[in-house]
């Protein structure tokens, strides 16, 4: 990859990818945020409070019946330029090695980002929400009503992150 | 579809699905669970205490470092089964016509499933979990660690949904 962001770190490990892949994504919308460079983007979605909106298309703007009645949906879009052959990453604001499924980084074999947002109204095919961390024009794939008996574990721990944080304080 | 089960019940709505696919998935695993049978599965994961295993391929099992750390999870997979047309559905067990967005159904332009689940032990590439409803053999797409801290919204609520609770109370 050209850009320089995107290449490997000491102590990050990538596989071969298979030679071709399984199942086939429709993009069904793009999401709009104030962010246009990598390096600009929030390091998790809830240390911002911009308003984004999730343009749907209007192929699917029948799907968004009822949606007006959740106050979060969960959102999962493609970060279309992450690698997606690394096992192992050192992320730059942590600087210790961790496998790909501890981490939420968008590289990963299938680069599908998901976030819970707060919905702040639907005009049309149009969302506008809260909670959102991906650069301008990410591809979207799917909106689901968010249901906390499902969803909410607030008791749950990332150990790794939590040990971290406590060695920062 | 040959199977009934997948047949467009009167009040649903099929829109034209796109002539060509925009990105690539790729299998990275299967999840392993009680159901073989559509209408065994749980109607919501946290309707069983069922354990069910993920087994990561060999390629990506380096990547599941640090994963135990976790006491939750978001697992990714592949409802490969379901519709992708469907912008209006009408679930067999509500009875009312809803927007997909505003459902958890699998039938969806892309049918990712997300469930949050408690881990319980990871052996090798094979992760013991609570908290998935999906058939045996599911392909998997992506594991994440959860953060309370973004991803727990204990007082969300998805209205239809409550709604159509409190009527049957």
């Amino acid at each position: 990859m050209a850009d320089d962001a995107y290449d490997i770190r000491p102590g990050e490990e990538a596989v071969q990818l298979p030679a071709k892949t399984d199942a086939g994504l429709y993009f069904i919308g793009r999401i709009h945020t104030p962010w246009t460079r990598r390096e600009d983007c929030p390091k998790n979605a809830r240390e911002s409070d911009a308003v984004c909106t999730i343009e749907v298309d209007a192929r699917w703007a029948p799907a968004l019946k009822d949606v007006e009645t959740c106050t979060h949906l969960v959102v999962l879009y493609w970060m279309d330029r992450a690698r997606r052959d690394l096992a192992l990453q050192v992320p730059r604001h942590y600087g210790e090695q961790r496998g790909t499924f501890a981490l939420r980084s968008p590289a990963r074999p299938n680069p599908i980002a998901m976030s819970v947002v707060r919905l702040l109204k639907v005009e049309g095919a149009t969302l506008s929400v809260v909670g959102i961390d991906c650069l301008d024009g990410t591809p979207l794939l799917d909106i689901k009503p968010y249901f906390a008996s499902t969803d909410a574990v607030p008791e749950a721990v990332t150990g790794w992150h939590a040990e971290t944080k406590a060695k920062q304080e």
